[in-house]
């Protein structure tokens, strides 16, 4: 049995899962706070605080933590999302008791004045970086659309409004209720020793204060059905988002609709792809299935010369449509099934995957999940369970967002009203 | 011993490093020719070649191909390199025998006319995309500045021009040509069948004609030495090439040239970060060091504010100075070989990374080199053979390229003439 766990006195949890015959190993402390976490008054904090995490603490300046990390030649990083932050990194077994010392002591960061007053130029800059990718900006606001007053469509990033509002008490005291003890889990997976990795946790985080922890509003949407075009006259394709509900983490069905978006929108040899890429209608287009706390959701796009945009919006919802209808063929699930355990398995071979994927696992469902539950659970999936999905969750109640050259007179939409 | 190879008659080679407890495979095949194989009136050919071989056979069109690999949810590419045509797929091992099927037939490619004559439209966007990332168009510009008429310094994508003008037959030509049994190895790692491997590929690639196999144009060259200004009012930021002469692949130093470009340009905690990166006087700066066939060679580069480059580029000229002088210390050698070791270990932890190890080091050198070899290799680089690479290929011979907004009184360089 490779899983092991433990838990702290003041609710910090650790899990791990031990490859003995890996050669490194990966480490992360998931922190269950995201954008939806947020008030409105402190937008953008969750993310802005994940920066602030590298800048120090009482004993390391923000340079000793660069430096201390590079030391070790660890391979590290975090990233903020609607629901967690997370740090973590890679390094050789020998290196344990170090990164553990780093990564603990950063967790309990200093959020000094002047470091937050800097920092909330690195932060506008990187909101501006992403408002020129097209793709990910209509991604963005695609989301706020449809989960319009639902804490899901708060925004990661803020705004540089919200961002230069924010104060260091602001950030203090969102980090003092986010990030206790029973809000966070300690993951290692690879080649370590057990005991001494919980005695090395316990030595760094055993005085991290507890606190209540929970989550506001995880409630179900099926989004607004709104149909938006956003004209933005310097970006040169047309970029369009359809957004349609799906299963919550917690459901079954989740792998179903997995493997029905892979079907439907894979960037290669999907239904979507014979349909818009492949005749050169559209440069790019995918379909995801993104699984929340609570509600789900699918999300379709293309990219195209906006001339095409309205013909193209057509196609799509004649796919999703058609798909509604008659589900996929025997040879589409096939081809997926394929497809995703290739992929569940490509990810499973390193233990940095293998840290993320447990890790998430025990922060949604507090359950340990073998690379082989995964690929069964996937196996599984049949015509009869896509077509569950298909009807909890109808793929043509869309919400649409368009970001692009075009006008709204320009593009259309019946949002699936037919 | 996880080593295994086997040679078919018409001397095509085939290679594997078996890991019965990995859960997938990866296969690749090797084809020992890039552009520095081309002859002036056909550059671009090899990379160009690389996009037919996806185009169709006898027994398939390119939308076969397509549904083929997707069918069986392979994760498939290929790259064009100086020196190398590499074709590969990762996959389950149940898929082994479709897996070899589908690229020993695509491997005989059609070469239908009207497929090249489309697919040349598809290179020149490609080439123009390039052109559109500065950083990209710089390393590129670069090399041919430093290589000048030496064979490495041919365009791997080749002009718009080269390949309007390319036939079909000179196509044709250049694939009987470089494309022979002897040329070429088939590669596998991960979880297999040895024999039945090699049945298969006998049976794929048995009738492959043989021919001569060799590379011509193999010496040794220290760079051109010239200070060049690409002037590009479109491009925001100045970017900055300066490359100087390297040991070649054949070479043990290139163990320690490796650890010393780490020490001297890694992207984060490396003599250049806290000279350019971390006080915001740069973007972005790096080192890294390129081995080939003959030759090597140091890449150092930095991308800033125009009004920044003179100051930077005289910054980058007394760290390259310094470094030459006094070498690296102690400190700096011992967090770059973490950084390598850590890299070398995480690369090493797929398949798919020990294919391509396994491969390169086979194609260059007809060696078997395991993980442990490398680590050894990397281990044993002191201060001593980093000051051999040091006294053998002076860091401060530079050939420099810049490419922004910037003209060519605006930006001078004593290019480390001291």
């Amino acid at each position: 049995m490779p899983f092991l766990n433990h838990n702290l006195k003041n609710g910090l949890q650790i899990i791990g899962e031990a490859s003995p015959s890996a050669r490194s190993v990966a480490l992360g402390f998931f922190v269950r706070t995201g954008s939806r976490d947020e008030t409105g008054d402190v937008s953008g904090v969750t993310h802005f605080l994940e920066h602030m995490v590298f800048k120090g603490t009482p004993r390391r300046t923000a340079l000793d933590v660069n430096r201390d990390f590079d030391r070790i030649g660890a391979h590290y990083n975090a990233f903020t999302s609607e629901e967690n932050t997370v740090f973590y990194a890679s390094i050789l077994p020998e290196y344990i008791p170090q990164a553990v010392d780093i990564l603990a002591d950063i967790l309990r960061p200093s959020l000094r004045v002047e470091d937050f007053e800097m920092e909330k130029n690195v932060i506008i800059e990187e909101i501006g970086m992403y408002e020129d990718q097209p793709m990910w900006s209509a991604y963005d606001h695609a989301k706020r659309t449809y989960f319009a007053d639902h804490p899901l469509g708060n925004s990661i990033l803020g705004t540089p409004e919200s961002i230069r509002a924010l104060t260091r008490d602001q950030m203090h005291a969102y980090f003092e209720r986010r990030y206790v003890a029973p809000n966070i889990t300690a993951v290692i997976a690879g080649n370590f020793d057990w005991e001494r990795f919980v005695a090395l946790v316990e030595e760094r985080c055993g005085n991290w204060s507890s606190g209540f922890v929970g989550r506001q509003g995880v409630r179900e949407t099926r989004g607004s059905r709104k149909f938006e075009v956003l004209t933005k006259s310097k970006v040169a394709q047309e970029h369009v988002f359809l957004l349609s509900p799906g299963p919550p983490v917690e459901s079954p069905l989740r792998y179903a609709a997995d493997t029905l978006a892979l079907a439907i929108g894979d960037d290669s040899g999907s239904r979507l792809y014979w349909a818009l890429v492949d005749p050169g209608f559209a440069d790019s287009t995918d379909c995801s299935f993104h699984d929340y706390e609570g509600t789900g959701s699918f999300y379709t796009s293309f990219s195209c010369e906006p001339d095409r945009a309205q013909e193209n919006l057509g196609i799509v919802h004649d796919v999703l449509h058609q798909v509604q209808k008659q589900g996929i063929t025997e040879e589409e699930l096939h081809q997926a099934k394929s497809k995703i355990g290739s992929r569940v398995v490509r990810a499973s071979e390193r233990p940095m995957g293998r840290m993320q994927a447990i890790g998430m696992a025990w922060t949604y469902l507090h359950q340990y999940r073998t690379v082989d539950d995964d690929l069964k659970a996937f196996d599984a999936v049949t015509l009869q369970t896509v077509r569950q999905v298909l009807d909890q969750y109808p793929l043509d109640q869309f919400t649409t967002l368009a970001l692009g050259p075009l006008e709204k007179p320009a593009l259309a939409g019946n949002n699936g009203k037919r």
